[in-house]
This record gives structure tokens, C-alpha cells and sequence, in this order.
């Protein structure tokens, strides 16, 4: 029973509207915490349910809290920056990279476990699918003791592509052949394959920008060149931008990541999508998804990769379990579709085939319902970290500082002061035991100078919360 | 008591002479059969030790039987086939791959479990050491269980990476240094890596003839030029042809396996190993030595890569555990030297980082030592596995039937009657239940039309010498 006071003459769900606030104010009740059920409330503050839900509806009215639907009642983030802009690229010509040995320092950070890993995108989702994984893969060796020390078949393990192929089908409704899935080592090699399967050294290939820096490794290590376009924050990649990079320069695939694309985590909605397609068709340009992020849909729905959308033009899907299951097992696909015999003879020529221990494991972790359980238990996660780290950001970046606003994933992009070199707050983070991700290392021309992406993926705890705040008052330093 | 017979005239020692030499012609002992040791035959026989002894002497005088150090005296194959010549290619032009679609039918062979499996290279090891990797990759999961879920760094575990190093200066007391290793996704990526570290599209790269259909593969999918250098089937690639190869063509840099190369089974003296070194340097060209077959040489010699010659050359080495101890864990090394940036920066591109829970269970299997024992353990058994296939196909085969003579690994080079289409022979081969590999495969120019590679590498048994018999009688009918 809390202190709602019956004989008081103010209205009873008056009262639990100061209950919370209160809590609020108090730092009991955080930005992206869940009230309350309404039942539990009904009960411990001794009032009825339906006087509880109009404390509650009034409380979001007020917009103090929000309601998801199917999972109650969550208190809003009060104080939240803008969002930030599209970015007009400084060179838009097809460019090599610039800042490999940025990248190199960047790794270094992430691969050290001393520091406070906000510099990682992956979210470290062990925790909850270790033991699980664990307990198959031995079953998996006592079953086929000798069998899973010999070679996968250069496609993978059969039982694994059709897993992969029943996933498609479970949450798109897309019909995908077990024989057009490739199985890869980790979405990287999936990228690889795709890349060396529709293009060639020499060749231009478009990317978002922001975008993912080992895209633009991949794109560099191969002697390609990649020319960015315009990327809206909120829409994904700019439609009229793309078509007039496509009438401009001989492009030859496009490698764009239109669901939750690292780091703007943003999803190109469904008509630009097909808009997309259509114009790939018209130019005959390929299109490389990454996809990998996909599942980590904060609402659950999973957009339809535009390969999907029963286009004619070439279009590979790349997927991996590195972001939602187990990075270290290195198990990702492509979904090759009409290059698939080229995908195969690459995957055979560069790497033989991948871990068969860790495909027959996942092929038994998907069927038995254990990942989409997995996931589903994942994503709130991700989004009350990402909602938490917004806030702090909020509260103790400088006013001018713009961030994304992620619907998935595991990353924040974040705009910092004009006058704030981010490759100087990376060297001041590490020195105080933070890592992070300069925006130099999203761009081939190095242009994100006063960028940074945050990641969120990792389990929450003070020194996430303290590293925001010195991040906040290093960024002010630096801006003056 | 054997029948020997005390009262008889004969000298004693002539008396097991004949017990020995009656067995070997009723079949009970075969070709690489191991001699009852002195001891038992001595007690087993009722005649003393050095009586034995003389006896064994005698017929391994009479070349009937061989000694072995340290492990005593076997049955020799009486009947073996000419050793196959160094074949000078029709066209040792640099040329693109000609022979791919036979290509992928031979790994579909490969990988269908119902054939006779005399096509695949990689001795199937898996029995003895499946238990033993998986008792240690469960303690592995016990120990690290979140941590062995997620992502290893780009060179890979350091502990993995100490224990090659260690094993280095163990068996050919060479320094290497771990940070010099990369591990790779098997021994493929460490060819992928070493390769595109050192050249690039259009360069033209000298490989020995025959050779690993995965190099001719891997330099054609890079768009790189192979060009065939004569190899002699005793003592490795003619360093006469290969001055003649370098100073005809621009060669960028050598793919040789100088340490039993597939398919030959050859290694290269070591005063011919410290002149190819010189060579080298003399023309300023790199040198990628495959030496995933390093540890497989009968006599436990293992001869010392051209990377340790202390040469200022740019050389790396490729190595492996998928042809010594478990293929599907996929892990392989580059030991990179002063190319180890490189390597690194495109090992994260092409693929991140590799499986850490193998890396940390192939570590404990190589400090434990029982990396090494099982390695002993296997030698012999291939050995013996080649000696009887040599005898076989000297029984079965056509008389102008030629054969390598491996001194280590776990392939046999066949060089059949020029009539005979080895293609022809695989389709044949695979419609009775076998396969084998083509000749056509292990050249650019598809020009070893009568030759095939068959496996002793797995368990020997009826099916194993029935499909030898087979494949003597097909050959015998396409001869004609």
C-alpha cells in the first residue's frame, strides 16, 4: 500500500500521478523505465485499475510518459536534442580512403576490454544467448562427433540455409530457395563475396553517407571507389541525390544498408524502397543490402529487403548472426539469388567454406524457436539503452549537439559543435578509458569531422552513464 | 609355437625367413604391414632374439621387408610404378583458368558422402581427435562462456597465435613472432590474404605444375595471371625454368608449396630452398609458401619454410589445421613478416576476425601437446596408406601407369597411359560409386589430361581397395 491517501480531497488518480512524478524527480524512475503494470499498481496503491489508467493516459497526455503497445506504459525522455541534418559531403567524387590510420586506432580501441566500450556497434548480446548456444553446440558434438570436424559444403550446412530461408519466410513473408543462400564467415565476407560478385577493381560503387566503415575498407582493399550520397537522417538515402550520382559517374552497385544502416540507424521507408528498386532497374545498377541489423527492429517489424520486392534488377541481401547471436561464431549469408554460382565459386576460391560447428549449432538455436525468443527479449533492451543515452546526451552535451533518432540497433550518431574535432575527443576518450567511434571513419573523404557514434548495445551500468557525462563536459571543453 | 621345426636341417634363421616370406605370399602379411617385433617372434616362434634379427636382416637384405628407426621392420611393396616426369606445360603462357565447370563437378563429388572418397585432399583425421577437441572446446565454453561468443581481435587469440609460434621453434627451431601471425579463416583466407597483400588485378603470379586447384582458382577469381613453372616430381620446382619464367614474364610474386605440394607429395631440398630464396631477391619477387602439409612428412623431418632462411625476400607463409587436426573449425595462419600490415588491414576487411571459440580450443589442443602427439600418431597410418595404395595401383593399373612417390601427405599423383581421358575416367568414376580428382583441375591450361590425384588420406578398408581395383580395370578399357 503507497501514501495515496483516500480521505485527502484531491481526485485519487491525481494522487498516483504525484506518485510518479514524484519518482520521477526523485531519479526512481528513469527515462525509458516501465511504469508500473496496472494491476500492480491497482494493488499496491490500493485504488482501482481503471483509476490507475487514467492516472497513466493523463501522464502521457502530459507527455511525461508514452505508451508501447502489448507492453504498458514507459516514462518519456523529457529533454531530447534535434535531429541531426543530412550532410552535404564535402567531396562527392569517387574517392579512396583517407583514414585508414584513424581506423586502425579505432580497432585498437574496440579490441581492448579495459575501456567503456561505446566505440563497438555489435551489441553485446552473450549474456542471454550464451548459455543456450552452449548447451546446443555440445549436443551438436556428441550427436555428429566426427562429422562436425570435416568440411561444411562450400553453401553451408543445408539445415542452416533452409533455418535462414524459413526466417525470410516466418517474418516477411518472403519466399527465398535454401540453394540461393550462401553461407559466409560473418556479414563482412558476405560483403566481400557480393562486392567481388557484381563488380570489379576500378569500378564505382555508391554508398549512404554516414556509412559503415568497413564497407568502405572492403570497397578500398578491393580498388574500387566509392562515392557517397546524401543520406537523410530520417528517410535513409535521398532518392533525387542517388539518381543524379547514377546519371553522373559510371556506378556500378550500389552497397547501401536501408534498415537500421550503421550509424544513422534509420530505415528507408517501404515506397522509397520501390522507388529504389525501380531506379536500379532503369540505370542496371546492382544493389548490395546489408541487412544485418534488420532483425533489431525496436517495433518488431521487420522491413522487406528490396531484394524482396520482385524486381528484376540484380540484388543481393547480406545477413549475419554477428549482431543479434554470437559475433564470435563468425556465421553470416548472402542471399545470392541469380548470382549465386558466382557467390558459391568466390566463397570457394577465398575461403573453402565456413564453420560447421557453428552452423549446425545456429541451424538447431533457429529451430527450436530459441532466437526469435532471443531477439524479441533483445530489442527492448536496445531501445531503453538507446533512449537512456539520448537523455544523458541531452543533459550534458553542449546545446547545439544534433543526434539520430535510432528506430533498431545499436548505435547513436551523434552531431557534435562545428568546432569540436572529433579525432581529438577519440584520443581524450581513450586516455580517460572510453572508447567511441570518430565520424572521420564514416566517410571515404574523412568529412565527419565533428561526428561521433555512440554505441548502446552493451549492458547498461554507471560507467556508461559516467562516460556520457565526461564525453558531455569534454565536448564542451573542446567547443570553446 | 609357430612351425618352426628344431630338428629340421635348416638353420633356424632361414626357417622364419620362410614362415615370414609364405605369409607374405598368402596375403596375411601386406605391403606396409609391421613385422612381429623381435621379442614376440622370439617367443611366439621358440628361437632366440638375434635369431630373429638375422632373419629380419636378411630379408630387408633380400629387399623384401625395411627397417624403420625406432619402430622396426615392415613389409615392402615388391611391385611399384615408375615415378611420373617432370611434365613441361603446352602453354606456359600466363592464362586465365580454362577448366572451371570440371571443377565444380569435382566438388560436388567431393562433397556427397555416398562416394568412395579418393577426390578430397584432406586426410579425414577426424577420429582421433574429435574427442579430444571437443572435451576441450567444452571446457572452453565452461571457462569463457560470454566471452566466447563474441569477437576475437583482427590478428586473432594471442594464445593462439603464442602456440604457433611455439610450435615453430619447437619443430624447426625458427623465431617467429606472435604479432606477426594473422589467423585466418583457414588455410584458403591465408592464401586470399597473402596474395592480395603482395598484388593486385593483372599481375601475373608463377605457381609450380601441376598444382592446388584452390591457387589456380583464388589467382583467377582475383583476376591475377597463373603461369605454370616445371616441377619435378622429386625435387620441387626447376629453379633453371623459373629464371627463365622470371626473366620472360613480370612476375609479381611466386604461390609455391614447396613442403609436400599438392598433388606431388614433393619437397624441396634445402640447398635448392636457400637458392630459390636468392633468386627471389634477385628479382625483387615475393614468395607465398602454402605449408598446410608441413607437419605430414613421414619421417617426422620437418623441413624449415623459406620464410626462416633469414632472406630479405618478401615471403609469407600459409599455414593450417585443416589438413592435421579439424578442417571445420576453419582456422588457419599467415606468419605475414614485414607484410603483417597489410594482412591485418585486409583480414578486417575480408572478414573481421576469426571463430574465437576454435582459436581457443585449438590453443589448449597444441599447448597440451596433444596437437603433437596426434600429429605422430597420423603420419605413420598415411604412410602406410600410401604404400599400399602405390602396391595396388602398380597391381591394377596399366604397366605405363607412372606414380609420385610421396614422402609425406596424403595424396598419390597418377600419370595413366596418354589414350586415357582422366575426365572421361571421373565420370565414369563417379556413376560406380567413386571419386577421384581430374588432372585437368591442378593446371591453368587444363593440360594434365591423362593424370588423376587420388587420396590415401582416409580410413583404409575393403571399399578403399576395391575402388583402386575399379578404377585399374576402367583405365585398362579407356587405354585401348
Amino acid at each position: 500500500m503507497l501514501n495515496v491517501d483516500k480521505q485527502c480531497g484531491t481526485f485519487l488518480y491525481r494522487q498516483v500521478i504525484d506518485l510518479i512524478t514524484e519518482n520521477m524527480d526523485t531519479g526512481t524512475l528513469l527515462p525509458g523505465d516501465r511504469l508500473p503494470s496496472l494491476r500492480k499498481m491497482s494493488r499496491s496503491a490500493g485504488v482501482s485499475v481503471p483509476t490507475v489508467r487514467q492516472a497513466y493516459v493523463e501522464l502521457e497526455r502530459r507527455r511525461r510518459v508514452e505508451s508501447r503497445p502489448q507492453s504498458g506504459f514507459y516514462v518519456r525522455h523529457r529533454a531530447t536534442n534535434d535531429i541531426v541534418r543530412p550532410t552535404r559531403t564535402t567531396a562527392a567524387n569517387p574517392a579512396p580512403l583517407r583514414c585508414r590510420p584513424l581506423m586502425e586506432r579505432v580497432y585498437d580501441g574496440v579490441n581492448n576490454p579495459d575501456l567503456v566500450p561505446l566505440g563497438i556497434a555489435n551489441p553485446s548480446m552473450a549474456k542471454p544467448a550464451a548459455k543456450t548456444l552452449h548447451r546446443m553446440m555440445k549436443r551438436v558434438m556428441a550427436r555428429a562427433e566426427e562429422r562436425s570436424l570435416g568440411y561444411a559444403s562450400t553453401l553451408g550446412e543445408p539445415a542452416l540455409r533452409r533455418q535462414i530461408a524459413y526466417h525470410y519466410l516466418d517474418t516477411i513473408g518472403a519466399q527465398v530457395e535454401p540453394d540461393e543462400i550462401c553461407i559466409t564467415n560473418g556479414g563482412q565476407e558476405a560483403l566481400l563475396l557480393a562486392l567481388t560478385a557484381v563488380a570489379s577493381t576500378g569500378d564505382v560503387i555508391a554508398v549512404e553517407t554516414p556509412t559503415y566503415h568497413g564497407m568502405l575498407e572492403l570497397i578500398d582493399s578491393l580498388d574500387m571507389l566509392a562515392v557517397e550520397v546524401e543520406t537523410c537522417p530520417e528517410e535513409g538515402v535521398t532518392l533525387s541525390e542517388l539518381e543524379r550520382t547514377l546519371q553522373k559517374y559510371p556506378v556500378k552497385a550500389c552497397m547501401f544498408s536501408t534498415t537500421l544502416g550503421n550509424p544513422l540507424g534509420v530505415t528507408m521507408p517501404d515506397q522509397d524502397r520501390e522507388r529504389l528498386v525501380r531506379l536500379l532497374e532503369q540505370y542496371d545498377v546492382a544493389l548490395i543490402e546489408d541487412d544485418v541489423y534488420g532483425d533489431l527492429r525496436f517495433d518488431g517489424q521487420r522491413p522487406v529487403p528490396a531484394q524482396f520486392l520482385g524486381s528484376k534488377a540484380r540484388i543481393v541481401t547480406c545477413g549475419s548472426f554477428s549482431k543479434t547471436a554470437a559475433s564470435g561464431y563468425r556465421i553470416g549469408w548472402v542471399v545470392a539469388g541469380q548470382t549465386i554460382d558466382e557467390v558459391a565459386r568466390l566463397k570457394r576460391a577465398f575461403s573453402c567454406s565456413s564453420g560447421l560447428l557453428q552452423q549446425l549449432t545456429l541451424a538447431e538455436f533457429l529451430a527450436s524457436g530459441d532466437y526469435s525468443r532471443h531477439v524479441k527479449a533483445l530489442t527492448p533492451v536496445l531501445q531503453r539503452n538507446s533512449e537512456r543515452m539520448r537523455a544523458l546526451v541531452a543533459e550534458h552535451f553542449p546545446a547545439e549537439t544534433r543526434t539520430s533518432r535510432p528506430v533498431g540497433g545499436s548505435v547513436l550518431w551523434v552531431e557534435l559543435p562545428r568546432k569540436v574535432d572529433a579525432e581529438q575527443l577519440f584520443d581524450d576518450a581513450i586516455a580517460a578509458g572510453i572508447s567511441i567511434a570518430p565520424g572521420h571513419i564514416f566517410s571515404p573523404c574523412a568529412c565527419y569531422t565533428n561526428f561521433i557514434r555512440l554505441s548502446f548495445g552493451h549492458p547498461w551500468n554507471e560507467k556508461t552513464e559516467d562516460a556520457i557525462e565526461w564525453l558531455g563536459q569534454q565536448v564542451t571543453r573542446l567547443a570553446v
